[in-house]
Formats: C-alpha cells, sequence, structure tokens
C-alpha cells in the first residue's frame, strides 16, 4: 500500500475512530459526495449539513465562511474539501498538458503545478482535479490538450511531476493541493475518439500502455484518483470493482479516495448498467467508488439514497468515509481548514509570468525549416498574418474563464516588442474568424504581403475547438485557414508558419508549401512572447513531439509502439496501382513488397513522429554502451547497462534539447513493440560545447508485461538500443544471457 | 466436438492407424503442408516425395497427373489435397462477398459457393480457402470486400450458408471441396484498418463479435480453418495457443484441420516471436497449427524443418498427421482421388450465369432516390458517362485473373440492351481511367449531356484498389471522380450515380447532388445486367447496408454496435462554436447537449447506417409481439417469443425486402450493446400484397456474452425489440421475468 496515510500520528487515528462511531448513516453518505457550486444560501445548507466537498466558491473569504459553516454549524465539525479543476493554472495559465510534454522537462510540469496550487490555494481550493494522465493515442480526441501525449514514460514522469506540484512533499503543507489522478482508466482510448466512447482492450494492452501512468502518481503519493466516463470491456469504471479494487488498490496499492467524474454515478442509468439512481450509487460502492461528484448521496430534499440494508454496501462506505478522514486529517484541515485572506492571490506575479514564459519556451516544437527560420533581424519588413496575429486564444482547454488572466500580448504586440524601434518594420494583418476565413482576409493577406520579407501565418485551431466534448473527425485547420497558406505562398515571400493548437493536426495538404512551420500548442499566458522568441532566434526550439501527426485521419492510430511487430512489415510506401499477380497460384513470395501493412495510398510512418522536432542548432550525436552483454541474474539484481550520450554543438548559439533512448526486445514470447521509449533527459548544450547524460539501462527498461500470471518479465537475448538525438540516430545492440 | 469425422468406419480408421504407423518422422512434416504452385517437375517431385497438399495445377488432367503420382509414386499412395482460393467465382464469378452479405439471403451465398464447387471440383481443386468470415467494420480494410460486413448474425449465417455450398452434406460428395473458414481470429479488427496490423482486444469483444461467426461455420461442419495473420492480444494467431487449441478446438468443438495463411510460419520471424524458421514451425505446431502454407516443413533440398527431440512437438505433429489423413479419407480421396476429365468445367454455362444475375440483383443498395430510378422509359435520351460505362471491372477481389470469366458485358452494353431499340436513346461516354479523370473527360460528358433527360454516372472504385494488402485511408471514390458528379449535377439535367465497389465509401462532400445513388459493388460476372435491370426497374432494388457508410474517415469505426450505450449518448450532432459555460463551477448539468459522446464536426450517426436501404415500392410495416413477457425460465426451456412481422406492398410491382429485428437489452450488468441483429428474413412481397414472417426470439438472441466465467447468459428485465421495415420501424417492449 501506498504511504499517502503512514504520517497520521495515533492521536489523528484515534479522532478518526471517534468520528466514525459518532457518524450516522446519513453523515457518512453526506462526507462521501461533492456537489457543483451553487448559490451562496444552499452551500451554507450543505456544509451545515455536514457535506464532505464542495466546488470552489469564487474566493478566500468565501471559502473561508462555509469551512466555518462546516466546522462550526455542522454537527461533527468536519471540515470540506474545497475541489477545482486547476489544470495548467489558476490565474497564471501555462502551456497546455500536451505542450509541456513536449518540453520532455517533467521540472516543468512541477513547476506548473506548484505555480497553481501557490495560487488556488491560497484562494481556499486544496483539491485540483488534475493531472490528467490518460495515455492518449487518438489526436481526434478533444481531451489530448489536457495529457501529456502517447507515450507511457512521459506521461508517467509528466504524472509525477505534477503530483510533487500540487502535493509537494508535505500534504498538510500552507501552499498546496490534493491532487487527482485522472481519469482511471482507458479514457484515453475511447473508440474512435469520440469522447466518453466505449473502451476495449486486452489485459495486455491495459498493463503496458495505461496503467503505468497511474502506477506513478501512485508512487508518487497522488491522495486521489477519479474514476473515467467510459466503460471498460463492457463494464463502465464507475461501476467497475475489478478496476476499481482489485488493480488500483490491490496492485497499484492505492490508498487515498477514489472520486467519480461529474455525474459519473448517474451516468450508469444511461450505460445500461442501472435502472435509478440508487441502483449506480449501490454499483458504484461496490466497486470502490470513495466519493461520488454530483451531490447525490444525501441531500436536504431527498435525505440518503442509499440504505442500510446491504451489508457490503455498509462496510463499502464505511471505508470509503474512513478514507475521506483520513485525507482531510493529513491534509491538516482538522488543524486549519482556512486560509489567509490577505494573502490571497488574484492575478499573476511577474515572477509567475516568468515560471509560465520559462516553462512555455521550452514546448513548441519545429516541424520544418529550410533556414528561414530563426527570422534575420536585416530583413526590413515583416508581414505579420492570420487569425493568431492579435489573438488572445493561446490559454487553451480547461482554463477558469471566470478568472484566469488573459495573455499578456497578441503575438503583434509580442514580435513588435522584440524587433524593437531600430529592427524590420512589423505589419501585421489580424481581425480574422479563425472558423470563417473569409475572401477578404485573403485579399488583405495579399495586398500587405508586397514589400515583405518574409510572411508569419499566425494560425489556429481556437482553443474552444480542444477539451473535453470536442472530438473532432477532421484533424484539419479549420474554417478554411489553409487557404492563407496557399495564398502566402503563392506570393513567393519566404513563409513560415506558427500553429497554436490542441493536438496533432492534419497538415498534409499544405505542409511542404512553407519554409518553416512552428507547432507552438496553446502556451499560456506568455505563449506570444515565447513564439516571438523563438521566431527571432531568442530561443532555440527545444521540443519534440509527445504525439505524431498523422498524414491523414484515415491513418491512426499513428503512434510509434501502436502496433507489435507485424509478421509482414513494410519498407515502402502504397501506391494506387497494383502489380499483376496471382497470390493464389504465384505465392506472396516475388510480390513482397505489396503483401506489407501499409495504406495504399499513403507513404510510410506519420507525416510527424512521436519525437520529431528540429533545432536551430547543428547538434550531433555521440553514443557508448557501457558493455554489450548483461545476465539475466544481474538485471535481478538491479544491475544496468550504461549509454552514454553525448550531444555536441557546433553553433554559436547555447541551447537545449532532448535525446531519447528507444529500446527494441528483438525476439520475445510476446511479438514485441516496434520500440518503446526508456529513458530521455533534457541536456543544456553550450555554444560550440557538448553535454554527456548517462542513461541506465535495466530490467525496467528491457523487460515486458505478458499481460498474464507471468507478469512483468525479462527474458534473455537481443535488444537494440536506439538513441534519438536530433536528426541522427545511433543503434546498439545488447545481448542478455540466460545466466 | 464436431461431427466432422464421425462417418468414418472402422475400416477407414483402421487404414489411418495402419498409415500412421508406417510414416516416418519425414512422412508426416511432409503430409502437413501445402506448396504454391511451381513447374510440373517441381510438382511431381514433391507428390513423389509424398507432400500432403498442393496449390491447383491448373486443370483436371494436371492434377489427375500429380495425384496419380502421389498415390503410385510415393512411398505410402496417401492422396492430394488440391488448395485454391475460390472465393465467389471458379469461372463464373458472383458478387463479392461484401455485395452478397447486402442480399441478406444466405442462400445466396450457398449457390455461389455450390457453383464454385461444381465448377472447380471438376478440374480437381479438393480445397478451397474460403468463406472468409472475419467480421469487418472498418472499410480501410481492404478485405472487407471478401466478408459478410460488420454484423455477427449475418456473418454468420453467410457462413453456414458458404460452408454448405461448398460442402454439401456430404464431404465426400463428387461436387465438393473442403471449405476452409478463415481467417481465425480478429484479423478484421486489425488497428487502423491496416491489413496484417496487431489486433487487440477483450474476451468479452471475442465472443460477442468475432467468434460467433466461426463457431457457426464449425455448426456447420467445415472441414478447415485458416490461422490468421494478425497478433491477438501480443501473441501471433499461427502461435497462439489459447486460441487454436483452447478456443477453436476445446470451446468450438473444432476437429478439422488448421492451416496457416500463406508463409504465416515464416511471418513469426518479423512478427518476433521466433528467431528463424524451425522455432518459428515449432511454435505454431505447439500452438495447434496442422498444416503450413508455404512448403517450409520438409522439402527434397532442405529435408525435415523439425526433429523429434521435442516430446509435445512430436505429439502435436502425430495429431495433426491424423487430422489430415481424417480429412483426406472423408473426403473419399482415398477411394478416387481423380475427376473425369471428360466433364471438366472451363467457363461458365448459361444456367450459371443465370446463378449469378439472380443473386446479382439481390445485392444492390439504393441509398438515395428522389423519384428519377426507375429510369422512365418515355425518356428520349440517357446518358450513361464514367469510368464504369464501359468498364468491365465488374468481377471485384480475388478472381483468378488467369482465367474467371470476364463479365458478360458492360454496363453500356447492357443498358442499350434493356432500351432496345425502341426505347430512349443511349449515349455512352466511357474511356476513362477511374485513377486519373481528366479535364478533357469532363468536358466530354458536359458535351454529350446536352438534350439528355438524365445522365447516369458509373462511378468505380477499380477492384484491384480491394482486397488483400489494400488497405486505404481515404475512403473517397479515387481518381477525382467526385468531379464528374460536380460536372454532372451542374448540367441541371436529373443525375443517377452507379458506384461499383468493394468497400464503403465516404460520399459526404456530393451525397445530396445527385437526384438518386444506387450502390452496385462489384457483382461478378452479370453484374452489368443486374445494374441496368435494376435502373430500368425491372428488378426493384433490395439489398440493405451490411457495412455502415462513414460520413468521414475520422468517423471510424461507425458500425451500428460499436459501442455500448455510452453514459452520455448524444441526440443532436455537433457543432463547430461551443457555448460559454463554465463546467468546474458550473456542472454539466445544465449544458447536457454539450457534454455528449459525438464529433464537434459531424450530425450524429454514419451517413448511411447499417441496414440502409430503399425500395422502389411503397412498402409498409406491421407488427406483433406474440407476448409482452415471457420468464426466464421459460426461456431456458427452449420457449421463445414470436414477432409477427408484415410488409404490405402498395405498389403496382412484386419486390423483395429483408425485415431486421433488433434486440436491445436495457439494463444488464454488462452495458448492453446499442442494439444487436437478432434475426432478418428475406420476403417476396407481390404487388398490392403482403407477406408475413414469424421471427422466434429466444435465449439465444436476448442472452450476452459476458466474457468471463459466466459465460452466455439471460437476465430479466426489459428488452426492447426492434423491427425495420424501409423507412418505418416498430418498437416493442419484451420484460423476461426472473421466474
Amino acid at each position: 500500500m501506498s504511504a499517502l496515510f503512514d504520517r497520521l500520528s495515533d492521536a489523528q487515528n484515534a479522532r478518526i475512530d471517534d468520528l466514525m462511531a459518532r457518524m450516522t448513516w446519513e453523515d457518512k453518505l453526506n462526507q462521501l459526495q461533492v456537489t457543483f457550486a451553487m448559490s451562496d444560501d444552499e452551500q451554507d445548507a450543505r456544509a451545515a449539513s455536514g457535506i464532505g466537498a464542495l466546488f470552489w466558491p469564487m474566493s478566500a473569504a468565501a471559502t473561508n465562511r462555509i469551512q466555518r459553516v462546516a466546522v462550526e454549524q455542522s454537527r461533527l465539525g468536519i471540515p470540506l474539501l474545497i475541489g477545482l479543476d486547476v489544470i495548467h493554472g489558476q490565474f497564471t495559465t501555462f502551456p497546455i498538458p500536451l505542450a509541456m510534454a513536449a518540453s520532455l522537462e517533467p521540472a516543468d510540469v512541477e513547476c506548473a503545478a506548484r505555480t497553481s496550487a501557490e495560487e488556488a490555494r491560497s484562494g481556499g481550493v486544496n483539491w485540483t482535479f488534475a493531472p490528467m494522465i490518460d495515455v492518449s493515442r487518438d489526436p481526434r480526441w478533444g481531451r489530448v490538450a489536457e495529457g501529456f501525449g502517447e507515450d507511457p514514460l512521459i506521461t508517467s514522469r509528466m504524472a509525477a511531476g505534477s503530483v510533487a506540484g500540487f502535493q509537494t512533499d508535505d500534504l498538510a503543507g500552507p501552499a498546496t493541493m490534493a491532487a487527482c489522478a485522472k481519469h482511471f482508466i482507458g479514457y484515453g482510448a475511447g473508440e474512435g475518439g469520440r469522447d466518453y466512447n466505449t473502451v476495449d482492450m486486452s489485459e495486455l494492452r491495459l498493463r503496458s500502455t495505461y496503467l503505468p501512468s497511474f502506477a506513478s502518481a501512485v508512487d508518487a503519493g497522488v491522495a486521489t484518483v477519479m474514476a473515467s466516463f467510459n466503460t471498460f470491456n463492457g463494464v463502465p469504471v464507475h461501476a467497475n470493482r475489478y478496476l476499481l479494487t482489485d488493480v488500483l488498490r490491490g496492485e497499484l496499492g492505492f490508498a487515498g479516495a477514489v472520486v467519480g467524474d461529474a455525474s459519473g454515478v448517474e451516468n450508469l442509468v444511461p450505460h445500461g448498467l442501472a435502472h435509478g439512481l440508487a441502483e449506480a450509487a449501490t454499483l458504484a460502492y461496490r466497486a470502490g467508488l470513495s466519493i461520488e461528484m454530483g451531490g447525490n448521496m444525501y441531500s436536504l430534499d431527498h435525505g440518503a439514497l442509499l440504505d442500510e440494508g446491504d451489508p457490503e454496501v455498509v462496510a463499502r462506505v464505511e471505508e470509503a468515509c474512513r478514507i475521506v478522514l483520513r485525507l482531510k486529517m493529513a491534509m491538516g484541515l482538522f488543524d486549519n481548514p482556512y486560509v489567509d485572506e490577505a494573502t490571497e492571490v488574484n492575478a499573476p506575479s511577474d515572477h509567475t509570468r516568468q515560471r509560465a514564459l520559462n516553462v512555455a519556451r521550452h514546448c513548441p516544437v519545429l516541424l520544418t525549416n529550410d533556414g528561414t527560420l530563426p527570422l534575420s533581424r536585416s530583413m526590413r519588413r515583416v508581414l505579420l498574418a492570420g487569425p493568431g496575429a492579435d489573438s488572445l486564444d493561446h490559454l487553451g482547454a480547461w482554463v477558469q474563464q471566470a478568472f484566469a488572466a488573459p495573455p499578456t500580448e497578441t503575438l503583434a504586440d509580442a514580435l513588435g516588442e522584440l524587433l524593437g524601434s531600430d529592427g524590420p518594420e512589423l505589419v501585421s494583418v489580424g481581425q480574422m474568424d479563425p472558423l470563417a476565413i473569409i475572401d477578404a482576409d485573403i485579399e488583405r493577406v495579399r495586398d500587405a504581403a508586397a514589400g515583405c520579407d518574409v510572411i508569419v501565418l499566425a494560425l489556429e485551431e481556437p482553443s474552444q475547438l480542444t477539451g473535453e466534448a470536442t472530438s473532432r473527425a477532421s484533424l484539419r485547420l479549420p474554417g478554411g485557414q489553409e487557404r492563407l497558406i496557399a495564398a502566402a505562398t503563392a506570393t513567393g515571400i519566404p513563409v513560415v508558419v506558427v500553429l497554436t493548437n490542441g493536438r496533432p493536426l492534419v497538415v498534409a495538404d499544405w505542409i511542404d508549401q512553407p519554409n518553416a512551420v512552428l507547432e507552438a500548442w496553446h502556451l499560456g499566458i506568455e505563449g506570444p512572447r515565447a513564439i516571438a522568441d523563438i521566431l527571432l532566434g531568442h530561443v532555440s526550439p527545444s521540443g519534440r513531439l509527445p504525439m505524431a501527426f498523422p498524414r491523414h485521419e484515415g491513418q491512426l492510430p499513428a503512434c510509434y509502439d501502436a502496433h507489435e511487430n507485424t509478421g509482414r512489415p513494410a519498407s515502402v510506401g502504397g501506391s494506387m496501382r497494383k502489380p499483376t499477380f496471382d497470390v493464389g497460384l504465384d505465392g506472396p513470395a516475388n510480390l513482397q513488397e505489396f503483401f506489407t501493412s501499409k495504406y495504399r495510398d499513403l507513404d510510410l510512418g506519420p507525416q510527424f513522429s512521436f519525437g520529431h522536432g528540429l533545432s536551430y542548432a547543428d547538434l550531433s550525436l555521440d553514443t557508448r554502451l557501457g558493455t554489450d552483454s548483461i545476465s539475466l541474474a544481474d538485471l535481478d539484481a538491479g544491475a544496468t547497462i550504461t549509454v552514454e550520450v553525448t550531444l555536441s554543438n557546433a553553433s554559436s548559439i547555447d541551447v537545449e534539447w532532448t535525446p531519447l533512448v528507444f529500446v527494441t526486445d528483438v525476439v520475445a514470447s510476446i511479438a514485441p513493440a516496434v520500440r518503446r521509449l526508456a529513458d530521455f533527459k533534457r541536456l543544456r548544450i553550450r555554444a560550440h560545447g557538448s553535454a554527456t547524460w548517462r542513461c541506465q539501462i535495466g530490467a525496467e527498461q528491457l523487460g515486458f508485461h505478458t499481460g498474464d500470471a507471468r507478469g512483468f518479465i525479462v527474458e534473455p537475448g537481443e535488444f537494440r538500443i536506439h538513441v534519438a538525438g536530433t536528426t541522427d540516430t545511433a543503434t546498439h545492440t545488447l545481448t542478455v544471457t540466460a545466466r
């Protein structure tokens, strides 16, 4: 079991026992729910009745007031959990999680979470419904913006960083929030990328791909976990005892609270699992839920949703209630549920803006570049055009629109400021609706382009097209924005495209036209400045794609390890014209290239693979394997192989870059993944200098889940160690001997 | 166990025992393989060495010759299995299986298989690698053309019909072929619709969706089953003991031979399961393979691939060899391996052409029609245009190009013939490359349209773009053919589009433009005549889609029961503009329509759902449920509920139509499928008459697979019985009581 509640003193545990003994059935149900925001009077009445949790009432004063009601007016005086979705910022919005994944820097995610906790807890929020650590391999799903991409390892590291940032190592600290690892489990695997949709997978895939990030969050001490909306192999997770109890508590050792997603228990009725709310709640508590989100377990109007007739439900409610009390005790809420209203934060500070800028600079991914970027200061005139030129839509999905601070400036502002009065003249053509580019927009760009040395097109997937309930079937730039690219490139003037968006896009129809394309994501409050820094070369791009860009929506899934080795891997792409043959009579042997796993109408692989990204620097890779052979026994004893990775920078600029180390098990009893990310580390490489990282490869990196009783194993044999620098890569062979 | 070999006499079994006792290890391995076609000398040498099976050497005489070598020159004189992929015709090509699924008439599939067996066996083929009964829900996969669509029940019925047609009820009959149910299992579920790709699914899905068609084939007595290329939850099926032995033999009771797919054992090496061919074969035989396809087990050059070192492999080889001998014995090959060369069929007959025409008339699906179809004979001039006007590309995937008879005529020929000399004038504009429509093609159509009363556009997905190794990422008409639709509809003349293709297409961009659209599929040798019959109203369209047409490639999967009920079903489609809200603070309750499972950029549901199809007749539906309540005990005892379905025909033409009966379990312990097809039956409804069908709903239709130890169960509660006529539907509620 996790150490989450190990620090509770005997006195604290005794106090919990005492409370449990005094609580009625109704008191317990009331503790096991969180309601959405409501009027002050309703909140007060709920708090006075002994409810366990409320959504944040929007200020420190209001929070203190309802905590006071809970503590002073409810029968048992139990303080409240105060929840809110603080995903990538409360007042100071950081890049969306998908963008932060591109930074490959867990410390950035920790910084964002820490800042969020400091700001939100100052106003009374003590529980955030973050991080979202659903591995997501389908860019149609809108919530990929909230997650850390397609890779289990990156997601696991970002999960740990996020939990550390929100909770620090002291859950009772004055500026912490209890984190919530969500959504357990498989929510990112909804069929067709359609939000809330059916999830079906093998035990193998569950353990190989979707469980590791939750194991990481639990190991990091996450206080709560949220159940996901989806069915999992036929049983909605909110009612899935196997997942919530056997796997989450049994295998992962999670000791904290399992909260339902919004109306997730109610949703068991349309799921076809329950006839009504009471049956739904019975199923959910039998499965292992701790806290219902929606406020249905006990209300002043309807009383208790469940009665005490079912001993199993009674035992589960008892257990859940004890977990909630332990959590509140561990968070120090019984000692002091209040916050200091005098130090309440209501806006970003210079310090938090700087933090957000530092993180934002790490996230953009340079997709293509013929040398046009960075922009030369010797140009006379720069045209910045497109809906993103003067847009403030940089915050991305999941910001609290009621109070999150808008971006500091537009891209036009940021670029103008950096160009300064002595630099090239900046012409800006904005005021466009990204969902409806009109002919006049095209004309304005054409007209303004005359006499310019470069056209920077700022194109957008609006934030509102990303996030929850925002699945898209088409992944192209919306609103006809591709027409702007055609018009700009037709001028013959060099064109740079800057994309601000929340998911991988399909760019095949135009990607070869511009001279450079920068994937900037929704970068948060300092996004425009970070983009301008990169466009002008003050900062070299250092992001790598945490999720592939497919060539076509019909190519999904396009993730790098989506498939095991097939028996017929392709080495060349497809062709619409077919050779003449007769497989029945001729056999396949003489037509090997035809009978391979590919699309007839696509080149091989995604448009931009996982890990793709370019730097402004000329980085060369040198790698060395400490040994080319290791025994299974040594691995079992914890031995590792060192992969020494050196990046040398032949350029005159300091840069950061993150080499990726992949492992391939050549032959195994389960068809091995084509490759798996084994490790990564962001390095700083000085101009004309180098940086060396010694990566350790051990059993954890060489083994695999079997999905059966054998569990996680390492099998002897050959392994390929593949190191991806920028454009150059290195491959080594490692032998694991049986003894 | 299935009754496959129950008819063997004691003498036959004794002969098998005797042979087994006399066979060396090499003899046994030699029996357990089939090689592709090769030179006469090589074939003779292989036959003389005692190989078990060869691909067809292209004539009765050649087959008799190598059988004679096998029987007279090999040491043990065991006759040969002579295999060939006879999928939907040997000389007389019937519609592709997907088209035959649209007919909803298992007797049609049986007729096609019977005809194939008569033709092919007359030339010596005694083993066909058909039917393909992979449920296929991804139209990107090229092999959907070879299967029976997205529904397990339709596929199961067509599987049984096909086996009956190939094998009759006497495997030793003079005009039978041993059938081969393929591909076991999950091959239709390859990720991304990419051929040969990874398959991952739960036990629940395996049993609910993919296993039923194989259970049906085994129950129908199929003699052989082919292992599929794909991995299944990490283990390639060729090496998957759980699937090949526990499920196929244990659960389904299959007693026949399991054959590998072409080079499927070799493919275990690139799969990463085996270091080389011997290890691959060891894995395959341990898993339960009977016959290797490729000829690697024993060859004259290399001898035996495996040695007798592993007792488990020896036992498995022994078992496989006995199965092969039993099969040959049951097929009567020991009594007479030869065919009568005098009666060899080498071409279609009038009789088989008529059969093919009868079946082809059942398959087209009328997608849209504003009354323009059927074409009026009072028109003066009809323009038939497009690549399909004078094309002979109607046979579809998987015909033996070396000898399959071409279509009897082109669509222009067939239409001209039916219009006759006294009908409207037919103008035909063809000679177009379906993969590259050029401006001149458009011009020719525009010019020819002047003065015409209707334009019939015949558009094609070429056969070569369907079938194996033919995944497509884009599902649109290829080659710019959509431009022909735009040009034709721009004339203002009524436009009818006829599609000949092998998979569901994406038609969203143009489907609303023509006055009528007929999905004609690749209909085989008499396709043009069948299409002409329907265009002119000699036959009313009666096909219903066996697979949904998605609105966009990004909508996949679009099958009708792909998902369980979600917790947030959508009732309206998506919108690109989002309402303003704050879910964290407001909760989802007031924005229910936003937080539902859909795409922001698509209307709900597929473009054309499973079961869609129009008739020329005005058919009305009347339904009655025999009882609205039944007990679980009665169901267990075999009782059924009668659903009386009456179709009345208010039109003055005789038609055929197939009502579909769906069942929905309203609440269950596994989130129930939105609905499941429970029964269907093709009816003939006379002009101004009616037809009644009494469908029986019992435990089989009301129960579901749990995917766990509970197996297949019926749970008490409410069920919805949904009957789909043409455009009208009826719904009844049935209650299953606990006792």
